[in-house]
Parts: structure tokens; sequence; C-alpha cells
């Protein structure tokens, strides 16, 4: 592992770091704050998973969530969202395929297959990395995510219960199998059976039985992917049908940019602070 | 002025603006916050230029400005670092002159006179634009900014008493006519005679009588930029030979980038606010 940049901020150590990934096959970034009470011991770890087009620096930029976890003594992990490189197939003039668009899958179909493998890279180097390079406790771990990255914390909670404390999303795609911008890529990345799609697919997932403890969602209702893309009623239904506590919280008026994702930081950090608290 | 974009953010209105410069003969952009509290009345205004290399968005996107200043009610006018446009003269590899190098100055040398007048637009034309488009209260107004932009605030506060209620800054240049990134830029915009830079020059104002009710400064002890640019000690001489009340706070291991400044945006926006509510 590398050390790219750090910064001190809110107290706390904001930093950038690189290493070559086995499970991509090649070099990944990704963003880590340690916060100040990390000095004291192990801090609980809150993975924050981007969305489409996004590397791990627009979160780090623009998500203003340091002086919460700074205040709460929360470690916050921001992966990249898909493979990198010359070598990475992909389609540059397509920003939901691709490079920056991984949607969180392990990839079988060629030529993908060798470097989008996300959910792997996701639920099992970076972990181990973490682990090995920074003060965490491990055995506290929650995670949230945006868009695309909303649909990533939900579909790798429900398939990894008992790892997460508790997982929350903004604006998650909650049914990539049946969304205009997530479809072709599931079908690029996991070949035309659509059965295939279903471990993937939050929707899906909870409908195949898949459950956890809780749920929380902000969604802007100015949000321009709202009816087409993310549809967060599908998962509001999926949930309540499986009796899985779902809050939705509609937010009126906001859209879905960084402006809407830090209004809604601090209440998603402290909601997860909570229940990361809790024997 | 025409709306270049607008997002709901803490409750108020992040927007983005671009108006015809008559003063700077181009086209210009700026950011405006409007907090919630505009909706009972006008609100007070807080100026925030920029450094080097910066736009309006740098701070809107990394400075965490929106959530204290929603709290406070105070509208935060974030104007561009320099004249913009293809026919802008500039030097393209040169980060310290030119494009985002506007110092703001009035250049008097060719061929920037015409252009580079960043010290009037900031002071009248944009001043006029936001009184007439916004609900901001012109008599309760203060300015801050960082590194090149705090020496903006120090000059512009120093030559505008009266208009100012408060004033500070992050990390400010405080003698641009002797440190070797703003010496050879203030040449280039003003002449070869030194004697005309002292009117932009935060030490020589106040050597030269300039006076402000206070300061805030804070500055970051690990700023590589703090030895041969900023030297915020010299300013401390000039105010303390002076009498005027300067808080300069050494902010240990912080550097010169938005992780320190947003770590210090609610301190510097709580003092303004409290400044902005006396009589």
């Amino acid at each position: 592992m590398k050390t790219v940049s750090t910064a001190l901020s809110h107290g706390g150590v904001q930093g950038v770091y690189s290493h070559s990934s086995e499970t991509c096959q090649c070099d990944m970034t990704f963003a880590v704050f340690v916060p100040p009470q990390a000095e004291d011991g192990p801090c609980p770890v809150l993975w924050y998973l981007s969305g489409l087009t996004c590397t791990h620096a627009n979160v780090m930029d623009k998500g203003e969530y340091r002086r919460m976890a700074a205040e709460l003594g929360m470690i916050v992990v921001c992966p990249d969202t898909s493979p990198r490189g010359d070598n990475v197939p992909d389609e540059p003039d397509n920003w939901q395929f691709g490079k920056g668009a991984g949607f969180y899958v392990d990839a079988t179909q060629e030529p993908f297959a060798k470097n989008y493998r996300m959910y792997s890279y996701i639920t099992e180097e970076l972990p181990a990395l973490i682990a090995g390079n920074f003060p965490a406790d491990m055995n506290r771990q929650s995670i949230f995510g945006h868009s695309m990255g909303g649909h990533g914390a939900l579909i790798i909670a429900l398939k990894n219960t008992d790892r997460f404390k508790s997982c929350s999303a903004f604006a998650p795609i909650v049914e990539p199998s049946t969304a205009g911008w997530s479809k072709p890529a599931l079908e690029k990345y996991l070949g035309a059976d659509a059965t295939v799609w279903r471990q993937y697919d939050a929707c899906a997932l909870v409908a195949d039985g898949a459950r956890f403890s809780e749920f929380l969602i902000d969604q802007g209702s100015a949000d321009g992917f709202l009816d087409e893309g993310l549809r967060p009623w599908l998962f509001d239904k999926a949930c309540s049908e499986a009796g899985i506590p779902l809050t939705l919280n509609m937010r009126e008026g906001y859209d879905h940019s960084y402006f809407f994702i830090s209004t809604f930081m601090d209440n998603h950090l402290a909601w997860h602070a909570r229940r990361l608290a809790a024997d």
C-alpha cells in the first residue's frame, strides 16, 4: 500500500492510498479518514460507496463527512467505483458502464471478468487491507452510499448480514435489473440470463429471502433520476412485504447532487454511530 | 444576470450565476448561497475570496460553509479570482499570474489593464449586482478569504473600512509586494514602481495609516507556503505597531488545502456572525 497524500482535517487525518489490487488486476486508489479518537484505540469503520462517474475523491471533496466523523470517532473508507488504468476495458463515451461504473458486481463476461470484480474487491480485498493498515475495529462496520453506491451498500449489507451493524443510502438504485441506466451494464457484466442479476439487485434479494435489521434511505423529491432510475418505492414495498424496517425520508426539493448528500450526511453518520455503539 | 444552476442545500439555495462584466470586459461567473432565513427578510452578506488557481467553484464544493451559514442566516458570495475567456491575456503555464491569479488589483499595465480589474469588480460591480438580485442586507457585510483571497479580503477591508463589519482570513498573503509568488504579478499588473503596489499590500496599507476594527487569521503550521509566501508574522507586527487587534491562530499540523479551510470554516462564520449582528 502506498500513501498518495495525507492532510490533517477536523482533527483527524484524511488520507489517499493506492495499491496493486489482485482482485481487480490493476492499481486501485481509495480514501480513508481516521478520526482523532484513533489515538486511543481502534475505531469503527463506515464504508461509503460512490455513484456513477465518481472516484474516491468526489465524496472526499464534497461529502462534508469529516466534521461529524471526527466528533463521533468513525473511520470513513471511500473506495473507487471501478477498476482503473489503460489496460482495463471500457466504453469511454458511456458514463453508465465501464470505468466509473462497476456496479459493485463480479463480472463473469469477457472482456470484463478479469478486472470488473468490485464486489469481491469491496467485500474481501479492501477490508483486509484496511484491517492490516489502519486502527480499525473490524467488528464494528457499517456501510452506506449514493445512487449506484447506494445500490452497492444495500446489496452488500443484504449479502453480508453479520458483518455490518447498519446500512443506509442516499438516493440508491434499488432495482438495477429493471432500471434503464443499470440493466445494460448488468447484461454486459453478467450475461443475458436475468436470473443471475438477482444476486446484485436489492429488491430481488429481499424477494428471494435476504434479510437485514433495518435500512435508512434519504431521497430528494427533485432528483432527476427519481422516476426512471431510482424508484425507492420499489424497495419500500419489498421491505414492507418482508417485514424489514425501512425509514424512507423524501426530502422536498433536493436533487441528486452532493449539495443533497452533504445536507443529510450528519444525520446518516449519527444514525450509524448509534448502531455501531450498540452491543 | 443568468442563472447557471441552483440546488437546495442545508435548507438554503446554492446558486451559480454569470453575467457580462463591464468592469472586466468579459463574462464572469460567481456562486451565491442564500440561507433559509432569507424567506423572512434580507440577510447579511459574507464575501469569500478564493486563492490562486481557483474559480468560484472550489470553495463552493470543498469549503463546507453551507451548514453553518444556513444556521446563522448568512448569504455567502464566492466570486471568481480573475477575468476569464479566450480574449483575456494570460500566461497559461504560470499559475501565479493571469487567469486564476487576479490578485484583486486594478491593473494599469498593458495588455492587462482592460480586463484585470478585480478590485473594482469585487468592490463595485459585483456588490451592485448582489444588491439588485438577492435578498441581501448590504448594510451588513463582512469579508474573508484564503491565501491570495485572504490578501484580497485584508486589503479590501482596509480600503473600505466603513463597508465591512469584520474581516478574517485563512493563510493570507499579507505582504504581496515582497513575496516571491506575488511580486512578479504586481509588477506586471501595476508597473515597476513598487510604491504603487503599496495600495494593494496589507502590511504596507497599515504602515501607511489604514486601520480596521480587528482581524482574525487562521494559519496552518504545516503550510508549505508559510515561510516564503504567507509570513503572517509580518502582519502581526504591522497590526501590533498600529494598535489593530489581530487574533492569529497557528494551527499545528494543518496545511494550505481545503481540508484546513473547512476545518476552521465554522469558527470564522460564527465570528463574522457575531460582528454582523452587532449594532
